[in-house]
């Protein structure tokens, strides 16, 4: 491969390049990459130049660095999309190759107050269901999830049902099938808890996805946050024009 | 407002009610909260609660603090809906009350090489166009984009009008109308450079998101990627199932 001769540009398309060899499976997940001065020959660029470019690979995760040992392709992200309206979570990642499982931590009910009072327009004190859950992938917790649910609509919320799709609980048991959702994607910074049950350290950057599911008569019937490690995640958007 | 009895949800529900207060806007941008103190009589829990709601509400950018000052309200993130396929950067930052601004900081042609070469199906060396650009909210950088299109397919692509809609030029200057784009955001720390352009600290978390751009006939006719200020911009998804 022969490099363009725009100098301040000659990083992003190594880095391409590299990206390109871990994508297409040439350099595969935890093996070890080339040492610098072998990229230097192949790519005929400077030290500085594979650098800066094993550097921002790094920054974006496709590679990692152990001391001493040299540079790693890192293991896949998962991919979760946010557009797809079908497909549940175990079967988008069985999909990639991986092993799903959610894992109930609670089930509760707890009295509404305040901000539940008021999406769901219940009266102060009315029964709400708190549904507290992780998600794992190979065995890794990937996301960590509080949901609410409004529980004169949903009673007898069932905890091992809960452990395969809510969505489809919903349209099931109670035929309220979700109709729109309404989600805000933030970027926050993982506190002790999160990182806890994440296994991430505190401080960590997280994804943080606020849901709001709506039923057909334009009432919400579940509010959640869920932290998602941005380790292992990547969101994938689909739009047709 | 009662708070429910749930000890260790404690901090959520006084956190979700000042949210509650900041989105109503009856605590307003910028100014100052109420003291712990006060929130302690306010919401009859004790001050570690108090403390524990406000951190979060630090992490997740609702608030901040000035030392020795106090806490207070931060000005509102920037929305962009994600799957919205009308209205442009523009359009939707107007609509919020803030004021948008594109800058081109270049516009260069550059020959394709490995990666570009091949997501545009065109020969080694061929013409690609280099467009980079920084988006700004009241005078503030927002995004910082790097957009590649084929030059066969945008010969003479205008400096001037690329500072309006580049997905408008290519339907009425080229008739290449976009059809369809296929995102994947992941979660990045800034490097010096980005840094620097974005005026933000080396190292702090931002959004990247790398974009193809699919014509009718399925070719790509550009790929971008762009890096979002985290602390700025949230973004809004909504699904009709």
């Amino acid at each position: 491969m022969e490099i363009g001769n725009e100098e301040n540009a000659l990083h992003i398309q190594v880095k391409n390049a590299i990206v390109n060899l871990i994508s297409s499976g040439e350099f595969k997940p935890n093996t070890k990459l080339p040492t610098e001065a072998e990229f230097c020959q192949k790519y005929g660029v400077s030290r500085t130049t594979i650098r800066t470019a094993l550097q921002q690979l790094t920054i974006e995760g496709y590679v990692y660095r152990k001391q001493g040992k040299g540079t790693f392709v890192a293991a896949n992200k998962v991919k979760q999309n946010l557009t797809a309206t079908v497909g549940q979570f175990s079967e988008q990642i069985m999909m990639q190759g991986y092993k799903p499982a959610i894992k109930v931590v609670s089930l509760d009910v707890i009295p509404a107050s305040g901000f539940l009072e008021k999406i769901f327009n219940i009266a102060e004190g009315d029964p709400v269901n708190k549904l507290v859950r992780i998600r794992y992938v190979n065995g890794e917790p990937l996301q960590y999830e509080i949901a609410y649910l409004p529980w004169k609509k949903t009673p007898g919320l069932n905890k091992d049902a809960c452990e395969k799709s809510l969505y489809n609980i919903l349209q099931t048991q109670y035929q309220l099938p979700i109709k729109k959702t309404v989600e805000q994607l933030e970027l926050v910074m993982a506190n002790l808890e999160f990182a806890n049950l994440l296994r991430i350290s505190k401080g960590s950057p997280c994804f943080s996805l606020e849901t709001y599911a709506y039923l057909n008569d334009g009432s919400i019937i579940e509010y959640s946050t869920t932290i998602y490690r941005s380790d292992l995640v990547n969101f994938v958007i689909e739009r047709n024009y």
